[in-house]
């Protein structure tokens, strides 16, 4: 019976599902989906490796709809397959609240969604991430195990943006051969056509970093196979650039801009239908058509179970290690190793910047969790990202495990997303504070979507001087603390510096950012405790719990609150320093936790260097804060403390005025 | 005298301060000044236009200094050529505290400093705008008044920096042919050598955006001015790709990323000069050689003489608006145009997105303001940042006041500041206001540097709906209020975003960003006053001044609050609304006027689409907040308002916890 069925019936099944989901949501883009249903019915049915049956087999080839507004291509190719969970019921509920079919797809929503797309050239980004992970872990654990493609659809919006161009020359570079870039090369964008605002040349651009690039007929599915086949073998990552009718079908609309994000209409509809040859109703795909599907979805559950076979009978180690490493299970050396060198740091107190603080931790790290995949945006030096574990992962040698990322911030932050959605591995990733900026699009999506993803921030303040304004974040605190479900921790010496890297890394459900300071600092937390402190977010580090003043400090501030407390006490008021590493951890203790940190403290104050938007409701009405009101300037940083009044004396002051 | 100054003398006194004032300084980047010194004193003794005596001079071309790094390659230039705010102690002074000569170049902090570098790639952004901006008012002005180039010196980092691409492919589709890239090609980075992170050929890449590319040897004089005369002459924007070598002259250091940014140290810095032929102590530039550089940079005197004459004797209207134009004033029908159009809001009380209440407010706008240029980073009919005035500038008609930035929010934006620092013209740009973390970086920039750039940024809450988490900005106000100088305005309806429209223009010192509604919104400003209410910040919209309960709210919430507000009265709960269009605003009011808008209120309630972060200091202890918590969810916008509690009951609720 499905003999019968043609690449047509198959590809318009995609064109007639989209059509309906969109014109029953009333909202959403059916150009992208009717335009690539002929690239998706070839990759999905012919050329992919993967198993609607296990969704997290390790060694699937992974999928990335860059272009993510075309989130009904990939909806109803999941449904067609067999994915169990995408159901017809889900396609009619596309765009509704709490639906699997989000209007752009959701990672973790439904199975086979790899990643969250729909912020253009994030998902290039990402797929250079996971072609990373695939390669590092081939390296690792040979290709019996490891050996998957890395797939992307992307679209003239995602090669528009800046991270597109990140993100080719580092997959260029590093020779992601397992890399396949599908341009849906519509000549189409929101505003009309693409030549309205670009006039690239995209394969002499993707050439120029060292890309094998192919260029076809995307409605044609001979051309089609024949090119993803072919970039499937190259030695180089592929762009297929793939010539395409957006909303291919629709009688009046194809080829147009008015058929990139509306419904189509009825009468449209209805023409598209007829001009395609789809007679039956909305949403009731022939069961030989979704039987065609189903069968080529199954294709490769024999590569599956010999791949099963070929784990379990691997040698027991590393079977052992290949599965916790898929499950993202720290080693059970790792507590025990932070606890170790916890000890060492309370007998010898080093004065170091934070940054170096983390070198240290990342050394014992990198020793005992073979996972960290590390590296920085061309600031190794200065983010103190490296550790005697760390040769280089270059296109030659795969079995480094550290990034020289380049000057692309954003891309690292895109790849380390790929790199933790993909599994096996644990990035961290280093630059200023102040280029979270560039990178933020990434970030936002590491806490959108819980992935552990480790941003190592140095050069946290002012404190960095003489770089000036441009580079001394003053927001950059509140910012982060403002993304939902991002973890930013701030610690205030080596002790803390140890105990935030155990936290990041505990993390199952989301991403860190370390803020760490360049000046050096001294260790505040002179006593060994087994306890990590800075867990609770906020702790009593010096101080009666009585005191007339409370003083909430981070990072290189603490040491200064600890200064303001002495001169307080000198004039006789009591006061308390509380260190305050993660304000979002602090916000999940309990209230009572929170109102014995302040006890009956008649005067409050908040020091950090930055501006006090974070600091409102801790310090509530009549707190006191100490930091940055615009922004910094070039200087020493020991002038650059005195000059915006971050010192001891103002919380002196700031005290003073509340008593 | 000067006969016998060579090149070799002139390039000399740049390396030689550059290199006194980083070792002076104990910090700072040496590297780019010494590999660049021949470049930059053909380029200023040569080849580019100004005047030392009036820095101010509309027709100068400009010289943007992306790889910022290389400040003090700018700065002794400046001195040599004569500015005479850059002196000698200036250039001692370098990087200290208070002094012109910043770490990276500050605009406004020294003359012929035409734009603020240092995070990477945003000079080249920049100078996409200023090219912009002078093919446009050269259209508009003629080529009497306006002909000059902009000049770029970048360096692999901004090269690598995805904002390059963005901005290249821009400049290759608008032809902007007087824009001219000199690229330092040092093949160094801070990690190292540049082909540990990459190996594009950039050559390639910018030709495949329609660059004119020309490769020189960076330290031979008669070849650097023979390739910036040919790009000068260039129809297209043109690519100098200069071999450099870093530290050029440093005897052990020099083509190494030691010599990047770190002082060279007493022995290499003695073994430089005498590489180099410098015979004189530290900072003592032979008078000849000052004086070879005083004439050049006088050079220009007669040709600025004769263009002041042509503009003096231009026809006085055209003379008169060129120079009002170049003021930065507004034209004087401006205040009369918004408030007959506010009389009529007044009137018609429409029931409209504040998106479109801002598109029709930009059409009384763009009617009377003939300087603004819109544009859209290719979400035109979504912004609705067109109106019947803004025809397409493009590569063949560039009397359009519209930009088709395309998928580029950053490109757009740097490009912005570029216009905006240039002179002449307001920018506007829009895109959804989730984006805004794609311009991040320039939007800072653009608040540093005291820009009057507006930003458009429209589907400002989960009002959006259905395009979901990615699409829908939640901590985006709070972390666009923590940018020191940003004005950030969320008007409630038609009144309010054309009173925020009058605001965003009448600055002169700082940008400001329009946060826009997609949904329908009813008009809450029923009655015609003459004063810009917006203006205060907030202020009270109904209700009595002694109310039991204040509720704060922004935008589409202040909808909902007086929703609440009727609900509270139904139970005789007495209730005022105080609209927030801006906090920053309201921050610079007296505190007389904030104690004011709260009175005597027992309960206070901020409701705001987003998370909490800005309004903890106006809640204080007790007051709650009504808004998001974490991310969005695809939906009708609402299911979404429901489902997330950001409804009138809400409110209730939160006054009853109160009361």
């Amino acid at each position: 019976m499905t003999e019968q069925v043609t690449h047509a019936d198959m590809a318009n099944a995609i064109r007639s599902l989209a059509m309906d989901a969109v014109e029953a949501a009333n909202s959403g883009h059916p150009g992208l989906p009717m335009g690539c249903a002929d690239i998706a019915t070839v990759l999905f049915t012919k050329v992919m490796k993967f198993d609607p049956a296990d969704h997290k087999w390790a060694d699937r080839d992974r999928f990335v709809l860059s272009a993510g507004h075309g989130s009904m291509l990939l909806y109803a190719s999941l449904y067609l397959l067999g994915y169990e969970d995408m159901t017809l019921d889900q396609v009619k509920r596309f765009r509704q609240l709490n639906s699997k079919t989000a209007g752009h797809p959701e990672f973790h929503f439904a199975h086979g969604i790899e990643t969250t797309t729909g912020p253009l050239g994030q998902g290039l980004g990402n797929a250079v991430g996971m072609a990373l992970a695939e390669a590092k872990l081939a390296a690792e654990f040979g290709t019996e195990l490891v050996d998957h493609h890395t797939w992307v659809l992307a679209g003239d919006g995602c090669l528009m943006e800046g991270i597109s161009q990140e993100s080719i020359s580092m997959a260029g570079h590093f020779g992601l051969n397992k890399l396949v870039v599908i341009w849906d090369n519509n000549g189409i964008t929101i505003d009309g056509k693409v030549s309205n605002a670009d006039s690239t040349d995209q394969i002499t651009r993707f050439k120029a970093s060292g890309w094998n690039t192919i260029e076809i007929d995307g409605h044609d599915p001979v051309a089609i196979e024949e090119a993803l086949l072919a970039a499937k073998a190259s030695d180089r990552p592929t762009l297929v650039a793939a010539k395409t009718t957006i909303g291919y079908g629709a009688p009046k609309k194809a080829g147009t801009a008015g058929v990139h994000g509306s419904p189509l209409g009825a009468e449209e509809l209805a023409g598209a239908k007829q001009a395609l040859g789809i007679d039956y109703p909305a949403f009731e795909v022939p069961t030989e058509i979704v039987g065609a599907w189903r069968t080529a979805g199954a294709r490769h559950k024999q590569t599956h179970a010999e791949w099963a076979d070929r784990l379990a009978g691997a040698a027991p180690e590393l079977r052992d290690e290949f599965t916790r490493r898929m499950l993202g299970e720290l080693p059970a050396a790792f507590p025990e190793a932070i606890d170790a060198f916890k000890r060492k740091l309370a007998e010898e107190k080093p004065k170091v910047a934070t940054r170096k603080s983390s070198q240290n931790a990342l050394e014992v790290i990198n020793g005992v969790v073979p996972e960290t995949l590390g590296g920085s945006a061309d600031l190794t030096g200065s983010n103190n990202t490296n550790t005697s574990q760390t040769k280089p992962f270059t296109a030659t040698d795969r079995t480094g495990r550290y990034m020289h990322y380049g000057i692309r911030e954003h891309g690292m932050a895109a790849a380390m997303n790929g790199v933790a959605l993909h599994g096996g591995l644990i990035p961290y990733g280093g630059t200023f504070l102040v280029f979270t900026d560039y990178a933020r699009p990434s970030i936002r999506l590491s806490a959108l979507m819980g992935q552990r993803v480790v941003y190592v921030m140095t050069h946290d303040s002012i404190g960095l001087g003489e770089d000036g304004p441009t580079h001394q974040p003053v927001e950059h605190l509140a910012a982060l603390r403002a993304i939902p479900n991002l973890l930013v921790m701030r610690p205030a010496d080596a002790v803390e510096a140890l105990e935030c890297w155990q936290i990041a890394l505990e993390q199952t459900t989301r991403p860190s950012v370390l803020a760490l300071s360049r000046q050096n600092l001294p260790t505040v937390r002179t006593e060994y405790v087994m306890e990590n402190k800075s867990a609770r977010g906020a702790y009593s580090l010096a101080g009666p719990a009585d005191a007339d003043a409370v003083i909430f400090a981070t990072g290189s501030e603490v040491a200064i609150a600890l200064e303001g407390r002495e001169l307080l006490e000198a004039e006789g008021i009591s006061a308390r320093v509380v260190s305050v590493p993660s304000l979002e951890l602090l916000a999940e203790q309990s209230d009572a936790y929170r109102t014995d940190l302040i006890g009956n403290a008649k005067a409050r104050v908040a020091i950090e260097a930055g501006i006090g938007l974070s600091w409102g409701k801790l310090l509530g009405d009549r707190g006191r804060f100490v930091g940055m009101t615009g922004f910094g300037a070039s200087g020493k940083a020991e002038d650059l403390y005195a000059f915006f009044g971050i010192t001891g004396k103002a919380i002196v002051e700031a005290v003073h005025a509340q008593l």
